[in-house]
């Protein structure tokens, strides 16, 4: 795990909601929009990803925040992407190494990639992921190409 | 509320264990590091934070996630910086308008500058700062200056 983070991501209850807040209310141009999940750009290289709560939740492993008063971290994701497999795996396995908690180890994503989550000792979640079809430019812009997914 | 996020504040329950995690652990090198606080830089421009829970959650009048079993969004701040007090009046005046909750409305900040703190609709907070000691460079870069604190 890499000092570097490009993806944030909101598990949200209402991914139109969302959509209301930031798109109509705020006038944010999101960066893709499909039927449950909003992505905008909001810095060079800087993705922050709407996301349903439930989906987000079952995808990154995390613990169902009804099921634990505590609960301290929520719904939310901290994303970082690497240019391979083998780089998900190694990161996986360097921040378990350091003392992190292994949510999902590393697999195939359902959108096409590879990815792994790991918590830091609050339970902050973070995603480990090779995403081919999410480019981060060398001049910080980002942009989504079409993969082929499994 | 601009599109633009340059800030993540992770509320972390102790703060020399996220140290041996991230420093110790994973080799991160800090921006700055204070009793209380670690800073990373972690993409151009972006700057992760991890900071007392406590503390966090009385900052950023967060809610208490022991008193809501829901607590979705647990303790985390999103944080975008603006080149002048009047421009944190209106981003938030502008985010409450758009439907977000006012969790503190703007003020001097403890650390010397001035801040809100805006929910969006998942109760995910935004804090809009005016931070004269915290500089984003056009190249990406970001350091931290001396400043006066009241």
């Amino acid at each position: 795990m890499d000092q570097r983070l490009q993806l944030i991501t909101l598990g949200v209850r209402d991914v139109a909601a969302s959509k209301r807040f930031y798109v109509d209310g705020l006038g944010w141009s999101p960066l893709l929009e499909l039927d449950d999940v909003l992505f905008f750009q909001v810095g060079p290289g800087l993705v922050l990803s709407l996301f349903g709560a439930d989906a987000l939740t079952a995808d990154a492993g995390l613990p169902d925040p009804a099921a634990s008063a505590a609960a301290l971290p929520g719904r939310i994701t901290l994303g970082r992407n690497v240019p391979t497999e083998a780089e998900v795996d190694a990161a996986v396995a360097k921040a378990g190494a350091a003392g992190g908690t292994i949510l999902k180890a590393p697999m195939k994503a359902f959108w096409g990639g590879y990815h792994g989550f790991v918590a830091d000792p609050d339970g902050f979640a973070w995603e480990i992921a090779y995403n081919p079809g999410l480019v981060f430019a060398d001049d910080g812009t980002v942009r989504f190409t079409e993969v082929e997914a499994d």
